[in-house]
């Protein structure tokens, strides 16, 4: 709990909401329907918990226009409760950032600060680094030579930039995450493998998040893009010199290989593959575990895999997927067989 | 090796089992039986290796009862050998905590420290932590503000706990794990993405062991949460508010994605992928790379995917997946001419 | 940019390479032939990128003995225009080591050092770790008690070595990269988790490269072993007792499962999934996304899954996938009662 209480009025005004109730009614806390108490407030987006809405303890509710007849508690009335419910959730958050840098962070004399920048225990710093105004860098977090880092952006603790790095403003990068090691380049010897020097850099956006343990490899010639307003889950792989479109998101566990290059606004589910050299349209959908091997010209929804089924049958079917080619072949000649009839 | 010995004797005590042979044999380490000599203990779990009983150089062999005529040297005789193993193995490892906080680490005056702590180089401890006794934590790994950590947990180097974390006792957690980082919550306004505070925090119960950089995110609203004795591999990802019951193990690599509902008693191998907002029933076992789209109501084994075949085969077939559809209706028409007939 | 400035004489001296052209002309940089400026030295491996051969604004070209006649402009003329750029590549990398002990760096009396090492800011060295010749390690970087790191070995920020872990020389190790974590072993006590103690290590050989968030986890019983130029990309996760030979090749997100062997020279691409205990032939290759479940015996390549579709059309034929054992048996009975005809 944050410590932050608001009353219904303060919050219809910050969130463009009409108040039904008591606009003096404070609350100090968001929960969901099924668990939300006296001084709470919750929200409705999903019809399928509508049911709730009648047995609920919440204090307030942020509803949309179509439920103001079925609920008669306290209530903020938007367009969009999910939208309205994702900006109240950053009126209860209580993380701040508090400029200091600890004692034990060595600033190497070439680097140029902000003002009001947090530098944690522990962080380390390369030659010509450049932070800007209200940027955060938590514990033990290791910024490479010529890194730039936009104002207002939050890198937690743990994080590895690279060398010549670039983060736009207001970026959030998680725990974990590395932005900048080589890409995978490497031409065959005669067996061996000769690295290719990974010569370009990374460039990220503003307004972009990235995950837990997220890595984003330097570009081999040139630079590995990660669009603005990009939102990008743990655990994504994004190979050297992939672009991301503007407002791009990707979930969890998703793979993208080397120079493909996807769209703006593409939602990309979690577990892909995405192979490399590849074009994905602008507003393309890929569902879970999607492996795409093509480029994908036009937007809509794409998939690929079989569904899950318990293994006996899945196992009988798979023996038959071995046996499809012939089955289509032996199908056609039945077909052939009775046109002759 | 660990320098550590024990007589046949010693260890039939230790460990509830029968000697056969000489109780006075000495054991400093384990080896599997291909590769045991003198001086080693091993044992025979799979039937599989029970050739190598008649060859190995073991100086004595875990068994089962049902060994003990083939094996006349030196054994320890127990109802689950591969059990036994398992205990034996921890007499035979020599991790031990040391009591000492490093010199380098920066202790905030709230921090609530137990008997006996190790906390390496490096380390750093946000406000309000709460270490137990016998913790022990590695070398420059980053506890968040107001996170707990029970009695005998240990947590390796390079770790990531965010702030409000719980993690019980007699845990271990692996380096590169992140625990608590934000879920992955945003709101779609007109094509831009507006994050949705994480509010949540994360519970681990005790005796979990989570793998080296396997992903933990807090809660939306409420936590995330999981269960006593729950085994997680490396790599995995487990999103926001996914509950997941007892001693349920997960292999690596698999990606659990939000409000997802795992029972107790699961067994779910790599790389697999599991949808949200889904139900597994108590006891259910998913094969490698499966993914769930579904909820589980029965507990049994399940599956998705197709065989592996050499690649110009699994061309073939795969081009007649595609024609799936339309075989399965020339199939229907057939059967109905030939009904005609 | 580098800095660093050759002639192309110079270039074909150290590329053994022939000039086409002006031999005093000087390069200062490589990119590709769309990018390329004057100044600037690019190459043509992939006759896709033949088009941009006559437009491109490169200061000179690697190309190969088939390519003189439609190139006129400066050139180095070589067998393998790729090769040649991978070396070239390395020729424009300024990455060097500044041989120096960060200050903060705590050296144990017991740890053994090499000439011109460099260890940087918040790296933690455990007891008797051997560093060989010119070494070096990356901010933040742990590295557990009795480990050795051969000669011209690179360990970027934030990587973690257990304890006894071997890696051998010119080996680069990226960030987030964990070496001999534990296994994941666990014996089953009546629906509890009993832990097998991971008693092995992890031995890896000479000019191995390992990417970002890449974990190898340290044997169970004897170590797990990844063979001299063995190449890794990022996210990739090997278990205890894999063994990798020579010189393979697996790129970002695959995982393999305990104790496969892995033949030398094969190439596996990114997000497989390989279980546990198999054997995987030399040379062999594995599509992207594949599941093996079963060893390989005969080189080659080898797939799973199913190709990508629109998501409608792909969900019809997943239908029909669960029918596939009734068609093929439906099938079956329409050949035979036309047989019978």
């Amino acid at each position: 709990m944050s410590g932050i209480t608001y009353t219904l009025n303060e919050l219809a005004e910050k969130l463009s909401a009409k108040v039904q109730g008591d606009g003096l009614y404070r609350v100090h806390s968001l929960a969901t329907l099924q668990d939300a108490k006296a001084g709470q407030l919750s929200f409705i987006a999903n019809p399928r918990y509508q049911q709730y809405l009648k047995t609920t303890s919440a204090g307030a509710v942020i509803i949309s226009t179509k439920f103001t007849k079925e609920f008669s508690g306290n209530a903020l009335v938007v367009d969009d409760p999910y939208l309205t419910y994702a900006r109240a959730s950053q009126l209860f958050s209580s993380q701040s950032i508090i400029p200091k840098i600890a004692n034990s962070v060595v600033i190497p004399e070439t680097a140029m600060f902000g003002d009001s920048v947090q530098i944690d225990e522990g962080v380390v710093l390369g030659e010509n680094v450049t932070i800007g105004d209200h940027v955060c860098i938590g514990p033990n977090t290791v910024i490479g030579a010529n890194s730039e880092i936009g104002a207002h952006t939050r890198i937690e603790a743990n994080v590895t930039l690279y060398h010549d790095v670039r983060v736009g403003s207001s970026c959030l990068i998680h725990s974990g995450a590395v932005v900048g090691a080589d890409g995978f380049g490497f031409a065959n010897d005669a067996g061996g493998w000769v690295k290719i020097a990974q010569l370009g850099s990374v460039v990220i956006g503003n307004n972009v998040e990235i995950g837990a343990c997220t890595t984003i490899d330097r570009g081999a010639l040139g630079d590995t893009v990660i669009g603005n307003g990009v939102i990008l889950d743990n655990q994504i792989q994004i190979a050297h010199n992939v672009i991301i479109g503007e407002n791009s998101a990707i979930a969890g566990c998703t793979a993208v290989a080397g120079s493909t290059k996807i769209g703006a606004g593409c939602t990309i589910a979690g577990a892909c593959g995405i192979t490399g050299h590849l074009s994905i349209a602008d507003g393309t959908h890929i569902t879970a575990m999607t492996l795409v091997t093509k480029s994908i010209g036009e937007p809509g929804a794409y998939s690929s895999g079989t569904g899950m089924l318990p293994h006996k049958q899945w196992k009988k079917n798979v023996v038959r997927f071995r046996q499809l080619d012939d089955m289509a072949r032996r199908l056609k000649l039945i077909e052939d067989k009775l046109s002759e009839d």
